[in-house]
């Protein structure tokens, strides 16, 4: 396992905004907020999803959509740096109002309602092609 | 997004007692150390869970019980003010012996084991009624 | 309910190593970083799993085993001592391609790509038999 240590830095909690993606303005927060590298934590509802699967054998997303209300529980993913831009690496288990559940890689969600605990830290992630997975990963 | 910038303060591993309410016992904590604003993060197993899921078109809480154990995995919430009283606003992902998993917003669960990292702000988190989704929010 | 103010102590993020077992590789960081007790959250993908079910009625646990590519959506788990050894206690919430969701105590799972949050506290945490419940837990 490679690891780097950090140091935290500035901590936020957060109210997203209805009707918004759910991704797209936390990338727009990190970048209005020069955010480098991060973890955040969230939990809220959503009126749908896109969620992406990787697919380990031929080594490609592929998106399954979701029309429907959802609880998030929870959100959980990180914001580091990809081909030049913030991106907020999230994975999202949703809930049906019979309780059962979905969960994957986010891609978008229109956000209902949604509260975040961000943690900054004293570096800069930037992903970087692996060629063993075809990902985006980090050297560290 | 609304946001606000805020400071560590102190933090606590819990370890959540058995045959009590999972949420009741968080709350009782928050009163009991005078925490006005903080994340929670954890991990256990439950006898039971009444989860409730918010219909967004009618604006109403809908109640599931299972009456049936659980793993916890995990549990993902905040603490913060309401009406009066400090309130953990807790999502739940719950799984059965077969793998196969519910989830949603925790109204009560009775704790079999439990185990909390719980991390405090420097703020004082209050929730307000908001019109738009009719749930009570953080005016950040 | 128990609990124990800490102080936060180092903070890492990582990335696991695919093709190794995750918890495996977290107990092995813990060790190599002479980690006492921490907490961490995660997210990536395996390529199978075996996880624990404790059937609370005959206090053991029960295995299941899953032979195929998950997303995982998140991992939140803790390290403190257990036996004489570190023990990353950890709970992972599993998805398929389409959507769908197993999730439980962790055993073992072959890391595909793995990100991970680790928040260190000054303080031994280590685990002894509890009596009601029939595991180990933290006397705090």
């Amino acid at each position: 396992m490679d690891y780097r240590e950090v140091e935290g830095m500035r901590e936020y909690v957060a109210r997203l905004d209805h009707g918004r993606d759910w991704r797209g303005q936390i990338e727009d927060f990190a970048a209005a907020e020069d955010i480098d590298a991060a973890f955040f934590f969230g939990l809220g509802a959503v009126r749908d999803a896109t969620l992406l699967f990787y697919d380990q054998g031929r080594q490609e997303y592929e998106a399954v959509e979701f029309d429907e209300p959802f609880e998030v529980v929870p959100a959980v993913g990180n914001i580091s740096w990809l081909d030049g831009e913030r991106f907020a690496h999230t994975h999202m288990t949703l809930s049906r109002e019979d309780g059962s559940v979905v969960a994957g890689h986010l891609d978008t969600a229109t956000t209902f309602a949604g509260e975040l605990y961000v943690r900054e830290f004293d570096t800069k992630l930037e992903r970087a092609h692996d060629e063993t997975t075809d990902l985006d990963l980090w050297p560290l």
